[in-house]
């Protein structure tokens, strides 16, 4: 699990995520130190496995971003209980320091967390702040950034509107701080703006509309999302086709999860929830090739776990001759554990993507979301093992790239 | 789940099973004659969904074979408990008249099952007896012939011992009733030496030795094998990989499993167990690319639910930053309900083999199999859905040639 | 399991069911039956191994009762698929020839069944002609009759309302054909008025309001109810005093559960699920001796299983030194399998209770139901094992009673 | 969960433990202190919240006692990884000083476990020492001295040998250093010849021969056992009567638990293996008033787990109709967790019977054992409530006593 790569990448990458102070970021944070300093191996991250990858070090990885809450990285790490003392204790001096910068905060999109007042400013402001901040964290690393959106999930929005449509509608409804702009938007806008990568782990649309798709390909910027796939997604996208190659009919499934952290929280908000339920759904008929009437997905905030999370799923199928069977799954997993190693996978690979001189939708990222983004917003495949093997081909591709031109400076074209 | 072959082959294929009496069997049989009457889909047929592959159509599989019990098949099949009662009504006549053929008799390799006395005659009466059985059946149904080991499972052998090591050996022990050479042996060497294809659902050695391998690639007989991969193996194999993808590092995996058919009964014989353990064990180190110690595999024998299994997973898995993580997967299967379709289709898949010329190992038909047999005994691929992307592979390499050069005649080169 | 009255009582009960055509009471119809006949033990009939218990038994038990639907009750069995076809065909006379009573018939509290139109007739109407029918019944049969409620639930009601205070006030409203009096209130009412006791195994409310409970009091008239204890709540009331006897901390307790019946689709209403989930909630606490803030109750519609019913529990404990464990029970269990017995023990107990001149609510059959009526509506004891050896301390009181004084003539003071 | 007794009793008990490095005696040594310290409260301690007993105060329990490795506490605890960082780090103080007293060994008795040399010293000597050893904790404390046994189960013996039979025939066998007399009978035997009460938490026989159990009623010193009923035994005696209660008929019930501490390396032994299921077999027939034949009890020891336990039922029952439903319980339990409360308790209660001047096989504490001791060796109840229900009689009864008669020296009558 620990191998090293025979030419490991030695650029730095910084990532700035929206929502540093959560349980996901601030995982990822205290992993990457806790894995710089030599006190914990690459288990969990799935990329590490791999040898020859042109992809930047997990020890020249470095982090800012954004969020609503105030506290330093260490107080809000300890908050969240993810880590072990021991190991929270290793890296509090390096969290310590860290304080996100000021999130943009928009109470009709944040319902479920505290959210007391709106951010000061216009659309086109804060917009241009970004821009300023992703500049200078890119100086201060000296190497290329990339924007990962970590942030509770924003409440599902009409996507039929009119202003989601075309670059030029949109950014007319920027200049007009039309309010069906969200904060998530918004550095979506500012990312693609700005030549900055932009990965969205969260079930929030950000820069999955046509607008946004469409200028991230005029502009060439990899783009990737959405909403992570960690837990009982992940399990239902690896059964599902081993049960379809079986020829096991699945009659239903029924998909339940308890979790208790600030995720789960805002999900206790019917729209967040919404938009979370939105995204697992089409995902059982793509794998198995036919819909399933009786497929429940039911999200519950029940806090004795924490962070913790557990899935139970039930599935009924049938087999030969019509007989019914049933598989149970019991997931008894800890969030910010899966979904952090993925998010620092993204940010390399979009990373990559960039100094390849890829852009818009890097559809093969798909193994990462629950939600696949797809450049012209028609269905993706969700069937994990292709998912699977469609990414370790890109990578080797564009990994051989390198080993044959040599290796370019990774921070030349960085933030324009 | 009912997609029809563009062009059905309308050869006939006559499979005989050794073990027809037993629960997978009388399933097989009857559930053919279902789809036959056209009053069952195929569901659970895992090539069904296939368009233009070049197999033999269901609706000509007929069925004949070797018991130690002489019950005709509808009274075995109402004993087996499997079929419900308006299924078993259905196929009544024509599993009424069907009686199997006596089958070899060694009380040194059947210690679970009734079995009250040896066989009379030699080794090679039995081998000449077995070829004389498929050429009529070939006759009557005029079609290639195929036989599937469905037999309760003989116990273990020192498989290095030097009978089984070279043809020459083999056939001097055989001339000589060696009594290393057990029935499953006699009746692949029988299939071998009379050009019939032989595939090994059960964990017993049959085929599985150098002189029998060697001897199928002389002959180029095709032969597949050994041990079905139906229940707690299959998930196994489907969610090792994805856990090794995600880089969770299996610590522990705990399978346990309760059946109570007369499998489950042979199974209490210490020896038997062992073989059938053994079939189990490399699969994981193999799917993850580690050992793990901890790996424990236990069958137990328990009534209440006769042909109904259970299996019982417990996965212990790091992720990132060393945090435990466990699944649980509860399979409430139906041994039979998995198996029989699955034996028609190494059947189906063997007959093609022969009728493109093919013989040796088929190490294509690995997905089969929990431990499938490889041409030269080197260790075979178990990633279940690796295994099934080779199927296909082959599968549609092996129909196309069909299309393109014409339907053959199915039946011209069957039994010598 | 099969154990026989030393001295059987064998005068006769006539059970009158509300909702005859339904999965539960189709199943106490045909149980009851096939016992009779002697083609089934008493399995599943908790008081059946209690010897000496002055109940009427089980063979000379009779149904009617009414239903929406008008099929005979071999049709609506045949649709309910719980019994197995051979139990289902060794009655078919019997129940072929048994149709229900037009059952009375109220849009604004039935919503998640078929349910076209109003029945004609004013409240009143209703009444008189529930007593006519009971009376005729008694008649037929010459024994005691007891209405059992097996309807399905009505929605939630305001019961802090006016009308259902005082018997004065109901039976003001009564007389003004108010719609807050609903089917189930107008049956209870009709029993209590007519001196037949009353079970209500539905989570309606019925005669649980203090207007009726008065009433029967008034009237000495026993009445029983509400919401049979049959899965989920049974296996709870179980543990949760166990865990309290050990001193585990019940720190959350996630109750999730799918179900596919008539019930389940009836649940689909948001009012009605109301109902069901309000007569569930306070059971964990009045077992432990403290709430639990995160006990989490979910009922699912979903199809697959029919009748048959899947809950799956978790409960978070915290043990010595505070430290968490888990303990998660999944019980695959039949409703109507569960219930009908329940049904039947209920009409007997009550019987029992109204040959000793017992009236009122009848307390010590607690643990028949989920939320246990009491007298004067306080809150009643959940322990499952408490209320078990309640019932039986009253039964044999009661029995011995009978053993003593000589046996009464069970028919002598029936429907007046 | 943290109520007070009302008049705490204030003398002293000291708690002198066969195998205190052990997980479960560290456990319970630092869980006191911790206690004692305010820093956690009695959740887990079954005894606690009963207001009003005359039992001494967890803050007056000392330990003591023997181990056959010479770690001190601290370093034992740390090793077990029972406790968290913080509590460890809390009692460091405390358990630093405290060493076991060097146990008795005998390889011939201990086979999973560390045990290089045997024992110097003849039995009677050993016998000797012992009751110096309490004599010496009890002078220090000022109080009753309790002994409890928790060290690694002795393999199972033949007790219908004749040494076991009368205390004539045992002391003989004593005097001669009979190999049939193993350590746990020779600590067993010096309690009781020294009036020290005895409880014995482990599965091996000890006490409870003929011979011993005899002594201890004619010196009349409490003793109590055998075999902790903490985990899986625990909850089966919980739900097999409430299945009783409802007529639910089990057809099997299939057990199985993995765990990786010492306890479970011990049990990897075969001899082992069998005494403790030897005490798990008749829980159930006993529980349901006739025998499951397929009742299987699985024991593995997996190491992925350390101290945690997990325990796995699935159970088969009939209900109404013979119809069939599964019950699957998983228990995630921490065995030290479980056990450690429960062996305090033991001793607080021997204390009590000690001082109320009673004798012999203390009965009532049957709740605390999976295979109870009864004083004429007749099978015990093992229905968990009546066991609870019987322990709290005898609780209450002898505590009324005390606040009848006023308070005694607790510690008068102590050692002789």
């Amino acid at each position: 699990m620990t191998k090293q790569h025979s030419q490991p990448n030695s650029a730095n990458l910084g990532i700035a995520i929206i929502g540093l102070g959560g349980a996901v970021a601030t995982t990822a944070v205290a992993g990457t130190e806790l894995i710089r300093k030599g006190l914990q191996d690459t288990t969990g991250l799935p990329l590490a496995e791999h040898d020859q990858l042109d992809l930047i070090d997990y020890g020249n990885v470095y982090f800012r971003g954004w969020d609503l809450f105030e506290d330093d990285l260490y107080a809000a790490a300890a908050n969240h209980r993810v880590l072990s003392s021991e190991q929270l204790a290793s890296v509090r001096p390096a969290l310590s320091e860290m304080r996100p910068w000021k999130a943009i905060s928009n109470r009709d999109y944040c319902e479920g967390v505290v959210c007391d007042e709106d951010s000061k400013g216009t659309h086109r402001e804060h917009v241009d702040s970004i821009g300023r901040q992703l500049r200078e964290f890119a100086g201060e690393i000296g190497g290329r950034v990339v924007v990962i959106n970590l942030a509770s999930t924003e409440h599902a929005l009409d996507v039929s509107d009119q202003i989601y449509q075309t670059v030029a509608a949109f950014e007319q409804a920027l200049t007009q701080n039309h309010p069906g702009i969200s904060p998530a938007m918004l550095y979506a806008y500012a990312c693609i703006q700005h030549g900055v990568p932009y990965g969205n782990f969260t079930p929030s649309r950000a820069a999955d509309i046509p607008a946004l798709r469409r200028l991230a390909a005029e502009k060439n910027v990899p783009v990737a999302g959405k909403d992570g796939k960690t837990g009982q997604t992940y399990i239902k996208t690896v059964l599902a086709p081993a049960l379809r190659a079986r020829a096991l009919r699945v009659r239903g499934w029924f998909s339940t999860n308890i979790l208790g952290n600030r995720d789960g929280e805002a999900l206790r908000q019917p729209k967040s929830l919404e938009n979370k339920i939105g995204t697992k759904g089409d995902v059982l008929a793509n794998c198995l090739g036919y819909p399933v009437e009786d497929h429940l997905v039911k999200i519950n905030y029940y806090r004795p776990r924490g962070d913790d999370k557990e899935a139970w799923d039930n599935i009924d199928i049938d087999g030969f001759l019509g007989q019914p069977m049933q598989i149970k799954v019991n997931f008894l997993c800890k969030d910010s554990i899966l979904a952090a190693p993925l998010a620092i996978e993204i940010a390399r690979c979009l990373e990559l993507a960039s100094r390849r001189g890829q852009g818009g939708v890097i559809e093969e990222l798909g193994v990462f979301f629950k939600a696949p983004m797809t450049g012209d917003g028609r269905e993706p495949n969700h069937n994990f093992t292709e998912q699977h093997l469609t990414l370790l081909a890109w990578l080797e591709k564009n990994s051989r790239v390198a080993s044959e031109s040599g290796r370019e400076n990774a921070a030349s074209d960085s933030v324009a």
